[in-house]
């Protein structure tokens, strides 16, 4: 089976990820890559996107890449997060990879854009550890 | 004015934390509580709370306990999350707290429990920076 | 054995412990203490401890604290810390202890201060992960 | 004058830099080197390079990163690390650039390499904040 299409379907069964929004337009071992259409029920009170947006697509975005690599169900474990610039946009693209995968658990990366009338502008950066479920002793 | 008045109507104010269903049931200079209900929009494929939904409290509640101590108009310039339970429940409450602030950033921990049944388990702790906007260069 | 002694002689066997001149002043599963006596060449430029001698106190007290409730041979996954204060003083405490234990990993949080004529004041905060070696896919 | 030079001048500066004996290979905008002669004083029990030593070279390439762009006198206010192999060679090689530069902060990474028989190997990545010290409300 595709592996996007696979990843496509574990998102649809996410009933926060359809909150959100969140399209899965690329997922494979190089990389994953999460979208989100900015509407207003993702903004804070400034009109920029919500840090907790942010938060979730860096989350989601660094799982998936742990899950490419690890080839099975997976949690994550920590990750961190930088702000750089508030998200003010059309679309949010989250941009994940991993960076080392070993038997039980992957560190990731993601760069998180905000597109702007065509423009890509990183907004924050994300940094995190992903790991197979039977070796999460945090998620027993 | 009353401070919690206060904190709930910039929380009113965020569509994103009326989308999630966030309530402020404390706010003060020694304490942040974000309290949200569980319900199925917010979880993930396995039913547990999607920990997008974890990190969205953590990054708020976490904003608040810096604004609380430094008085002004703030951001969240970074945080680190680290997941260990799934949340299954009723209820996620986030605690937050200062732990040292200075002129124009705070430092804030936070601890995010579930509650089940009446009994309150912890599934995640948090720790950040939170920025005076004057002050925040990453969110010029 | 004494699990205190036991951990005293394992910090004998670290060069660099001994280099920095490291202590170990409480080893349970409740909670880890390192004391490091600050010396001229533990410094930067500006007299101050250098960052690197607080963040190498911050990941051996959160490597004991996690070894001493996994019970067995670990390692360091990942930690973030946060300083809040130049460290300036005759010694450097780092107190650990580990928030959750799990099978193969335990999360951990450690406090930082620095003793400036026996008045204790926090210099920094840190937050990590540490598995067990078994466990560790990134010690492999 | 050479800005290379500059950094050199306050590595040597600085007594627990000298002390590990880190060398400074690379200074501009563009990124920071770091280099680390691995001998046994900077090891644990193990034979590997201790996670400190590690740790004070992404925390001191981060700070020199981020001096690079903000131009001015700097502090770490806070990193994170994550760990993926155990550091076994001959040399450890820190390279750090900034992903942003804001008028106070600056967000920045950081890579760390161990080379062991002239193969450089991936051991560990960082991720964090660097501030101007006008702006460091932590150091104050």
């Amino acid at each position: 089976m595709d592996l996007l299409q696979l990843g496509r379907d574990t998102l649809a069964k996410q009933p926060f990820s359809q909150l959100v929004g969140a399209q899965l337009t690329r997922f494979d071992p190089e990389g994953t890559e999460l979208r989100i259409p900015i509407r207003d029920a993702l903004k804070q009170q400034n009109g920029f996107v919500h840090g907790g947006v942010v938060s979730y697509a860096a989350d989601n975005a660094l799982t998936y890449a742990g899950g490419a690599v690890l080839g099975t169900n997976v949690v994550t474990s920590e990750y961190k997060i930088n702000y750089v610039r508030p998200a003010i946009g059309q679309e949010l693209v989250a941009r994940a990879s991993a960076v080392h995968a070993g038997k039980s658990q992957a560190v990731v990366q993601c760069e998180l854009y905000v597109i702007d009338e065509g423009k890509e502008t990183l907004c924050a950066i994300a940094q995190g550890t992903i790991a197979r479920l039977a070796a999460a002793a945090s998620a027993e």
